[in-house]
């Protein structure tokens, strides 16, 4: 019974049944189908589970299969269906593993990326696209201070699930898991939150800053043409598309607790509680370089966060953050400055998730002068990455990555 | 100017703060203060940030010190409050993190609670306290199947944080791991999730079943005295308490997920849709252990969850259940059962949470008999465990553990 009703078939259903839906106060569901995909210029929600997987398809077809079965799912889950059919006591296995049942969509997002691994792994060509890859799909070169572990960096496939439930975002992503046994494995995975606060505004960090006041406007077509969406300059498949720069930032929080307000606010150049520039009162007044305090030095320091990250220092570069705080237990660890401190510590920070039309001209541009100069770099420790080419979104009847493989 | 308005001053201000906060439609933040402490039979919020410390304070004076400080900062924090003065400039690191500025209490509690490692370590009655130790407080005996690492069990004094926001719950622990430092230090913490069904009822674990349809009735202040709080059986100190069992328990999701309904369903005892008992239709409809089907066999198997947890097999045994779920990424395994599946899988489960009137007729006498019969033991493996002593609550003015330690 269960099942029958909850199994309403293809696509075509999914926009009726995210109507029907059990009158409640909730939020609508996030729309799949669109030019673009979903999740990547969505008002950020609460929650992240993004996961990495390794390609096992062995050739173009079940390549192919994967990305259908994928999107057919995604687009149930983001209405707030079950991946599939719950199932009956004798047959295979549920459809869908059920902890998400009564549960509100919650603005479930789910955004799909292809990285290098895909498209060239130990110089085998399994899927035919070696000569589609994008140039600006590049390697990721080593920043200084990297401390990448292998198991949380590159990956094939990426597949980022934001919800305001994190039971919601969890559930999207294991049931992908689970369709996809075969084509692809499990290689990372990293749950995140992200608090929205009371009243409108900009959402603070770990280190209790706030995070993300220099991002583009969202409702601004023409700064996402110019800074997120990918367009005529690379292949045609990633028109309308956007490229994803993953970074697993873990944050020496126990140290900087210990650090004076004035310290913390000369390390990002911001006030803490305002969030404007120093010397400032409100968040969004422009960044102005070339002030200078009474002694003449600079106001905001050479080496503050802001100023190195500022499009003024960057060709103009800018990028569009949607990055979730992590916490996932303490472990015993040696920070990376000072040296000497080891203890048993927060592993906590911050999942940094920025989307840009094309990352030489975006995060590239951007940390390479900030890892090497950033006084926030004593605190923090890059040790996961990727980089995945985010295609255009999927219209009904057609598929994820459509433009590459079909 | 942001610290003053901030700090309000001691516990008396904190009630009229709380009712200050800017209006939302936000809940009201609960109560610190009273006769039990929060977060036992408060309804369950929507996230959990637990943390176990070990003491390395040296005597008694500094360990009430710390409970003095803990109290004041709680009853802060559940208000809605900064743990402490913002700071200034060249002042003393901030007294709060800011993390959590501008969010809502989110129903925020904070329970504490006493380990036997507290009592006494290596022999050693740092503080005075070992004859005070509570029968109740038994070292949990290790059960069959137990695989618990060291730096997830034990410990001398527990935080459990709940909000209906994973920020507030983890930026109350960090404000406490802080302001305790000298006399504490972090052992272990662990974030999770509780998803709120959208109507009115039971939530379901990452095994897509329902989770806490046995408990006792928190309103029943009858079933509460029988099976949650400590009485008059015990020290003085301890009435009005409760003592928590906490046990990190990792589950095979991948496995799980290739279970057949019907397999799953017997595991459990239960039906998974609607959590009802084995032939019925009603959640709540009683456990009928004598049924049998039509070849005589029991229609709850002898090892189903449900069978091995009921009161009537466990002399009335009954534990108020206040479990999370858990992702923390994932990581290489060798599952418990079969022994041949290594692999990739989640780092996910159950961070299971039980308070209770006395462990030796709660958790202990339940999880016996489950530890070796429990059909679910193929999926589960404890791999952290705790017992703790949580006092009664504390009244304005007051501290906890007061009366243990005052």
């Amino acid at each position: 019974m269960t099942s029958r009703r909850a199994f309403l078939g293809g696509a075509g259903a999914v926009a009726a049944a995210a109507v029907a839906l059990p009158g409640t106060a909730a939020a609508r569901p996030e729309l799949f189908f669109g030019p673009h995909q979903a999740g990547i210029t969505t008002p950020q929600q609460g929650s992240m589970q993004f996961a990495v997987f390794d390609a096992t398809a062995e050739n173009r077809e079940d390549l192919i299969g994967l990305m259908r079965a994928w999107t057919l799912a995604a687009a149930r889950l983001t209405a707030g269906l079950p991946a599939d059919h719950l199932g009956t006591a004798d047959a295979a296995p549920p459809g869908d593993s059920g902890e998400a049942i009564g549960l509100d969509p919650a603005r479930l997002t789910l955004t799909f990326g292809f990285g290098p691994e895909l498209f060239l792994l130990q110089g085998k060509d399994r899927f035919g696209i070696a000569a589609e890859r994008p140039a600006a799909l590049v390697d990721l070169p080593l920043f200084p201070g990297d401390q990448l572990e292998t198991g949380k960096t590159g990956g094939a496939i990426a597949v980022q699930a934001c919800a305001d439930d994190p039971q919601v975002a969890f559930h999207a992503v294991r049931q992908l898991a689970r369709i996809g046994a075969g084509a692809v494995s499990l290689k990372w995975t990293k749950a995140g939150f992200c608090a929205a606060p009371r009243t409108k505004g900009t959402p603070r960090n770990l280190m209790g800053f706030k995070d993300g006041t220099m991002n583009p406007d969202t409702a601004d077509a023409r700064a996402m043409a110019d800074y997120v969406w990918a367009g005529k300059e690379g292949p045609a498949w990633m028109e309308g598309g956007s490229y994803l720069v993953a970074r697993q930032i873990r944050i020496a929080l126990q140290h900087w607790d210990q650090m004076r307000l004035g310290f913390q606010e000369q390390v990002f150049g911001r006030h803490k509680y305002s969030g404007a520039p120093l010397g400032k009162t409100d968040e969004f007044a422009p960044l102005d370089l070339d002030a200078t305090d009474a002694e003449g030095d600079p106001l905001i320091p050479a080496t503050a966060h802001a100023r190195l990250g500022a499009p003024a220092l960057n060709g103009g570069a800018q990028i569009l953050r949607r990055s979730y705080s992590y916490s996932d237990g303490a472990d015993f660890v040696a920070e990376r400055w000072p040296p000497w401190r080891q203890a048993i510590e927060y592993d906590a920070g911050l999942m940094f998730m920025a989307y840009q039309k094309d990352p030489r001209s975006g995060f590239i541009r951007i940390f390479e002068t900030m890892s090497r100069l950033d006084a926030l770099n004593q605190f923090t420790t890059h040790v996961g990455s990727g980089i995945f080419a985010c295609p255009p979104g999927a219209t009904p009847g057609g598929w994820l990555g459509q433009g590459l493989l079909g």
